[in-house]
């Protein structure tokens, strides 16, 4: 469950979805593999969260699109996603120096469910996407495999943990324990409801600059001199949209670039150090691979018809995107618990630090 | 007309259209305002040439997009067409420093048509595109009003000059007398034919390096000292594509990148001093300006249906836009005349080039 | 005079300049021409605002970049600035119909000052920027004229005004009166001093999103129901960053993009409608036209040296661009007076609006 | 050695380097891994082959630049290159699916030279670039190891094999045997000499397409019925840009595009299926890691001065780049010799085709 405090309402009034997460788009799933306990170099704490589409996404591809708000990153896969504004694959996100292991894996995911990869077709385009979780786990051991990555595929359902968890394990976010959070919103167009998710992953901020709903929490952290101080916002953010409205590419990519917005509230400003990159995608008019061709007897026209979202929409998808991403960030927060780092250091999580420092939250 | 021999045919098979020009894509008009004499700095060779789409573009949008080959050009317009993926005017084309004065005439257009603007509605996005044609024309002068830029819409229709006309007059390619120049051709999907159309503004070319059809006649003319030897080419080529093939914003720019292999198939290499930019259109899946909104009585909804092509035809559409678009370059060296210039020097066109050098041409 | 209180201090610590204007980047320099009174179609509130680079742009050119957050706008001459990373005249903001004048402005401006333009050289890049006026001004009498332009550039100084003056005349912001607003912020990198200004035209946001330095003070006014209340988010903001860091072409990129900070701290969400475009350029390391020409009697090497940013540098940039960004928007309401628009409704300064509230301000 | 006639002499007229190869660029060096045998799944003919800038690319960074022709591909670590203007690895090309094992050699290679990665400092961003050996290799075997990758650059030298070898073993070029190719051009500026060299790996082109120096040696192929017919061109191509020029991003990118004339002329179109990148980087003022910082006793400062080219310069490298690029292909199918693939058939070299053709080349 995604939070249940209300932020800043003025930006968007509509409603959450029903668990106030991703899952709330009809089909999406989301699961992790957490890895700790130690390794030869060091103690781990990373792992993998998989977004995970509903049904085949190679053979009925999603309208999707890549935003890259700073490229300070290694994210996988995103120019053909904005090449052919179509994802192929379930999304994987785990730490920096793990994304080969994550690109194999879902070439191996692909492998399996399609013979023809490779021989009657071409090949596939893994998406991964990532933050270094370097200050608090031992990336340098490349602990994750390919087959953490095929198992969080394989873990994803509609109820997911937020906070340390997964890819999670092991980010900072204004100097506190960050990592996943997730958060949706519902929209109605012509009568219909529609819902747009937000799904991130926190590793970014500096604690003096952190705000709640307007609150300078960090300020008032940093006051009581409560949880680590940086001298530099180094992290990361990246984070995935989903939504069932019918969205082309060039739409989904500017309902992406929103989220900037909801970082921006928070405190973060796109720092030199940041891979800060959206995926989007939408479950609705999705696209035949198959298309002016005969496979398995069907043959696919090369021309068909979609339901189209006038961009007089994008307003209230762009506040449903800024105000989810912003609750998301928020919830990374409030989900995760302080953890001991690969160097004994302590990140206290967002609870902690506030009561450590006699500072009542309302979340 | 455009060019009635044919070039590489391997690249495409596919026929042209009956007029072998843009406006074979059904509903689009092509107008010239040519303006000659003297100004008090000197001669003019310079004009406006508008490309009309069919309807309403402001009422009922057409999916568009802009690809910049190389930005040393003024283009106007761009960002926004390719922000919202539409065209809500026609285009002018005209010389570099006489945009402004067309951007006006795009602007007086849509007042004209439409009393909603700037009172219930918001504004509009003129596109207007250019090359410098300041070594013929005595550019200095501004000669070029907005009256001129409304005068080419009022003229446009399916027939059209090619060569030194309209924004042409005054333009240079590979040394030579350039200008207008046009071609079309027509492919099958799904058993039903579509038009692209491709119409080219060409300034740009060292004389050394044109080709046509593979055959090295810039070499042959240099052999012969025939026509004007450049150190540098500094001019540009615009271009705009039109098709009723229902592409949206993504796949228009996909397509319009493609007029760059129509110009190093001819000898161009994009150079420093280019403005190297394609407008592509669709006439088909317009987009409703008051989606979601009530006027003149009409509801239109936020989401409707709309025709979509399917990315794996693009190898046809790639193929047609390279061959017209070679095509329509060497229709508008074709059709050219040759031109004494601002400063007595002569341009030669290519025919008259090719006879002065005793070289046969095949068009 | 900028703002002289302190806002969100937690982002950017470092020393404001001492106007806390642009033209605290030393030779900077910025001119207002307004204009009010009656057309025949009705009452004018516009005009143009000129920001003047040091020395002649067109000889000496300098680094720079713009960046489009959101591309529903109909600025002038991008293209040219990113491709060739260098900005050649002064920057021209006025109302949106009103670009094809400033345009011809700048033509005119670099024409007399340069005779060699469209001769002996090529042509020059005008380089225009526009919010869309019309709720306020009669957009569609096109009352701005080429002269107008020339003026704002003639009536450049270091002292200049913000709020209702110069293209900032007809501006709307979060329901309340925009316009103009400017700050600056110094930096030091290895013992020495150095400065970045922000200029804004605001004409965006929706009342009830305004915040400042986290107060909901939008929330307040709608409480209060005071100033208009807009279902949607219509307009736009447009910006010019000046420093005297030596910044390239992408870096300057990098900078103009947290603009976008400062503009989401104050409750903007890069609305669908608007036309949010930055320009920032350096007055350090200049690009010489001429290169490897001789002029004048003077040759000039094809390659020189130049100070050069390391880009761990950008995160101090980045938190001053946000924090000038921000105080700049905030500046342009705080000087902004209440205006009579051409339809006799007032649109509110946030002063007048918070006394008819009872709501103290710290401004 | 590259190619040792002469192509296109109108388009760049220019020098070749003594080996004309990439390795012309001072302190550049290639190596290759090839893969053969069997597999467990049919039989291998894919590789690696590292292009290795001269240095520690990690703690002095080369500017460079990344360029998407055509999006329809795997390669990684573009978007950090674009950001922040720099590359700090090697480079290692591939088979499309074994990106993630090239991407975790890189990731080894620069945690073995530098402990600070993921302790001190932040990470690495590894560049690879891939082609679908699907056709020829049996590419579902995943056969390629991080260890190859290491093997590759431990491999690299100034003299280098061209052809099917390394990550060329697999492709096809023309419907032909394609694979790596290499050249140079050598400029001067200022009374010194400078190198560009291009490295392709060539899997793109229909048979019928194929032009060398305009002549239509495809369509010969083609009337003699000689090596295989492809109805679509699906393959993609990959390129290197390597030069001492002091070039930076933007500039480099700029050059990057012209390798797509080099395309163009030899007759492709850049097909839909498409992964048509190129990366660019200059051995020219590097870009210190640790600016700003003291490190290992050495305070190194945030401004620097570093040489710079001016845009003046950029037609000659333009030309050279078109021109280096298109013999580097030809020189990729002039070096390939014909290789039975994983389904038993054979896949000629330009050289057999024409044999079988009785074709007389010039090569």
């Amino acid at each position: 469950m995604g939070l249940n405090v209300d932020l800043n309402g003025e930006l968007c009034a509509c409603a959450k979805g029903p668990r106030n997460l991703i899952t709330d788009v009809p089909g999406v799933r989301v699961g992790h593999v957490t890895l700790g306990g130690d390794s030869p170099l060091g103690p781990l704490h990373t792992g993998v969260t998989a977004i995970v589409p509903p049904g085949d996404c190679f053979a009925s591809k999603l309208p999707a699109a890549a935003y890259v708000s700073n490229g300070f990153g290694k994210s996988m896969g995103l120019v053909q996603v904005n090449e052919l504004g179509s994802l192929e694959t379930p999304i994987l996100m785990t730490n920096t120096l793990s994304c080969g292991a994550c690109f194999e894996a879902l070439v191996r995911h692909a492998l399996t469910a399609h013979d023809e990869i490779g021989v009657e077709t071409g090949t596939v385009n893994p998406v991964v996407m990532e933050c270094n979780d370097g200050p608090i786990n031992t990336i340098r051991a490349l602990a994750v495999t390919p087959q953490d990555g095929l198992a969080a595929i394989d873990a994803a359902g509609e109820s997911f943990a937020e906070g340390d968890v997964g890819a999670g394990a092991g980010m900072t976010c204004f100097g506190l324990k960050g990592g996943i959070g997730s958060s949706s919103r519902v929209l109605a167009f012509d009568g219909r409801d529609y819902t747009i998710g937000v799904l991130v992953l926190t590793n970014f901020g500096s604690r003096d600059c952190l705000r709640i709903d307007g609150r300078p929490i960090g300020r008032e952290l940093a006051a009581a001199d409560a949880a680590a101080a940086h001298d530099r916002d180094k992290g990361s953010i990246v984070a995935v949209i989903a939504t069932d409205l019918p969205a082309d590419s060039r739409q989904l990519k500017r309902m992406a670039k929103r989220v900037t917005i909801g970082i921006a509230r928070c405190g973060g400003y796109i720092g030199n150090g940041s891979g800060e990159i959206v995926v989007a995608f939408s479950t609705a008019g999705r696209i035949p691979h198959w298309a002016g061709e005969t496979h398995d007897g069907v043959t696919s026209p090369m021309i068909d018809t979609a339901p189209r979202l006038n961009d007089n929409a994008m307003d209230d998808c762009f506040r449903a995107v800024a105000a989810a991403g912003e609750e998301a960030i928020v919830s990374s927060l409030a989900h995760a618990r302080s953890v001991v780092g690969r160097d004994g250091r302590t990140t206290w999580s967002l609870r902690d630090a506030a009561a450590r420092a006699g500072i009542a939250l309302d979340l």
